[in-house]
């Protein structure tokens, strides 16, 4: 994960020259993309991998040459050292931070807003003492109630996530939002939507995701949406295409291959990380998806 | 204009099949890209050119090279004898009719939604008449009040786009899909959420169109917004990219290559059509903005 490295290391650098007052152009500000350096950085979510403890998975994990962890936010500043244990010494490092806050930013309720700031900044802080590439944020599930309507709920989220983005562009950490598909949140569901977010905000501290599992309900093209990403795009999740299972268990339907070729062309840096359920038995399925992306990898 | 003609001819075909109830693959149902037919069709509002009359216009478009003409779609049942005596015996055929319904589609109110059926099925015929590829539509602006809101809004909306899909589907012609920026209509912004509507009706009744004007405001990427319309693109507006002028009058803001590169990856076989005011003196702006788009055409 040299490559996710070098990426902090450069949005660090650049913090430092845009806290001392230096205007630099967007482009600088962003990682450029370098197409021969891009690589399959596979990661998964703590329920993905067979095993009793975190150490037991990350022993499968390193295996398997699985080189992220991507764990929930949830009491996360309780686990940093725990983690931050299991980790020492293997070749796997934190990806980014899945969710775990409370409130939501949407929220007709400035109470239920400040509550997701606050809470999100707390998770904020304990991933970047995990080295993630950042938090995974939606700005509002359907079910959260009542939401502020468009184009008010823009507005008022943007101004949030400017907050954000400046608090985790100091800890060289990032906000990751997450497109969903209608089903869950009608709100943010196009990976072109969520990049014109980024773009507007201007900071390494916002960026977004592309999971290939909303992707499949919502996107024409998974190329065309991660070169619509581009540069904003700092993970990604996936699944099967068809029951959200281990990859591969939905057959023929779990073809990545055009948004792997997306990946590549954007000279994509960051993690793909496994969020998904399983059908089968964990032993079988998990190599089984590991070995098919990898081919998919190449054949993109 | 041959390849909108196999396009359009395409169409019937299918139309045909479909109409006998025959199921066809997705696939099967658009014209599958052909990279090495597409090529740069210019297309002019009835504005652009200099000229007195509606002839005057002709003959100076057809010395540039232009070969399509898009009317606006109010009165339009009332002019198809005086556009086709106009085109008679010229290179020129009619590419998109531009608007010109009544009401609006997202409305609260049932009556307004049904007078923009009403009038666009009457566009709709008299665009078919002229061999159009299309009426362009807008399912709602922000000063059309009071509007639905989403997820109603999309639902209700993918009903009457049905019925006009299919209405259009049996005079060989479509339904376009038009995403503005915020500043006109919140509604629908991105390339990839018409492409989105199209998808899921799935009728070459029902197709999108990009404008580089509004594409400037929204989208992160011309080429990745164009790769998501992919099949479902019909139409494609352009204009100078800060005024929405003629194309060059801009300066270096008017740089149309990326979004060329897509078109031409999709092999786009429609317009591109002037829709754009003009700072400059007509006879000067008009031929410098084509020469500029062939040479940017060149270049992608």
């Amino acid at each position: 994960m040299d490559n996710r490295r070098n990426f902090i290391k450069k949005v660090v650098a650049v913090g430092a020259l845009a806290s001392a007052g230096v205007s630099l152009p967007a482009t600088a500000i962003f990682a450029a993309p370098q197409k021969s350096k891009t690589s399959l950085n596979l990661s998964f979510q703590e329920g993905i991998a067979p095993g009793k403890s975190l150490n037991e998975k990350l022993d499968y994990m390193e295996k398997l040459g699985v080189v992220g962890f991507e764990p929930g936010g949830g009491g996360l500043a309780k686990r940093v050292n725990e983690i931050r244990q299991a980790l020492k010494g293997r070749n796997i490092k934190v990806s980014a931070i899945c969710a775990g806050f409370s409130g939501w930013l949407i929220a007709e309720d400035p109470e239920k807003r400040k509550q997701c700031i606050e809470s999100s900044k707390e998770i904020l802080a304990a991933g970047s003492e995990l080295g993630s590439v950042g938090m995974i944020l939606v700005p509002g599930f359907n079910g959260q109630q009542p939401s502020l309507q468009m184009p008010k709920a823009r507005e008022i989220l943007l101004e949030q996530l400017k907050e954000l983005a400046d608090y985790a562009q100091k800890l060289n950490t990032s906000v990751i939002l997450e497109p969903l598909n209608r089903g869950e949140a009608w709100f943010l569901r196009l990976l072109a939507d969520a990049a014109a977010m980024c773009k507007e905000i201007n900071s390494p501290g916002l960026t977004c995701l592309g999971d290939f599992w909303h992707m499949t309900h919502e996107e024409t093209s998974d190329r065309g949406a991660f070169i619509s990403a581009g540069k904003y795009l700092s993970h990604t999740h996936i699944a099967s295409r068809k029951r959200r299972s281990m990859p591969g268990e939905d057959g023929e339907a779990d073809n990545y291959i055009d948004g792997f070729k997306g990946l590549k062309e954007i000279g994509y840096q960051g993690y793909v990380s496994f969020e998904c359920g399983c059908q089968g038995k964990r032993e079988e399925t998990v190599p089984a998806a590991v070995k098919l992306l990898r081919e998919q990898w190449k054949k993109a």
